[in-house]
């Protein structure tokens, strides 16, 4: 039983895993980030960039429910090189299908247990998801830096 | 004459033009970081992407003295498809080179008065440049996201 901060108490479990993993992958010199829209529709917990341009995806699972509620995950295969889930050690890792990766995780840190396995991008692709993931990084690091700066007409939708 | 906030209190004069013009260049599409390090050396106010890939780079500019004592700025002209300076109205534009585009700003907004010409970067480096700003910006919003996260022993080096 740990006591939560008051950060800590905003997040709900799925992203408390994220946030453990964001923080482990940077030991890989991945930069991550959370609630990445690859198009419209889609919605990645993690998305991962490395050091040579790798694109992975990690989706959090918090409990068995919230993985077998997800209908969506093999629609994120196309937006990445490597797809991985991310799991606390009280989850039932069995029902996870094989070829995929599996990161153990927690609030504070993770570790990679299975490499997903490498399936890369069209050039293209991988172009189109650094850009954006640039645009969107950019975007809401600026909102941090400069918290009172107006909101544009049609910013919602640009995150 | 106007009044400083505490965050404002902060900045230094060319970092409050920055923000003005990364406020500004929203408006156009494009997405701004500031303090960007090109390589080695090199340290750019604004380094801007827009939504076609297209990169700019704004110098800010806080006095003739600010100006004059800049003996870097030729070499960004090689990190962008565009050159801007951003100065206040009270600064004299005729010593300004030709060939370069020149922003209006004050700490809240800003305004594009010439365009830099075009000059555009090769492939490789525009790519390079782009996957650079994405992990810069990821890491920068991590940062904030996550204040606990503890720092690596290179990090420095990566900012």
């Amino acid at each position: 039983m740990f006591t939560l901060s008051a950060m800590d108490q905003d997040l709900q479990p799925g992203q408390l895993l994220a946030r453990g993993v964001s923080r482990h992958l940077r030991s890989h010199g991945f930069v991550s980030v959370e609630e990445f829209v690859p198009e419209r529709g889609k919605r990645v917990d993690v998305m991962a960039l490395g050091p040579k341009g790798e694109i992975w995806v990690i989706e959090c699972k918090s409990s068995r429910a919230d993985f077998q509620s997800d209908n969506k995950w093999e629609g994120y295969l196309e937006w990445c090189d490597r797809y991985f889930w991310a799991v606390d050690t009280e989850f039932p890792t069995d029902l996870l299908p094989d070829e995929t990766g599996l990161i153990i995780a927690d609030s504070y840190d993770a570790e990679i247990i299975r490499m997903g396995p490498e399936d890369k991008l069209a050039a293209a692709r991988r172009k189109k998801i650094i850009q954006k993931l640039a645009m969107d990084a950019a975007r809401r690091l600026q909102r941090y830096r400069d918290p009172k700066m107006a909101a544009l007409p049609d910013e919602a939708s640009l995150l």
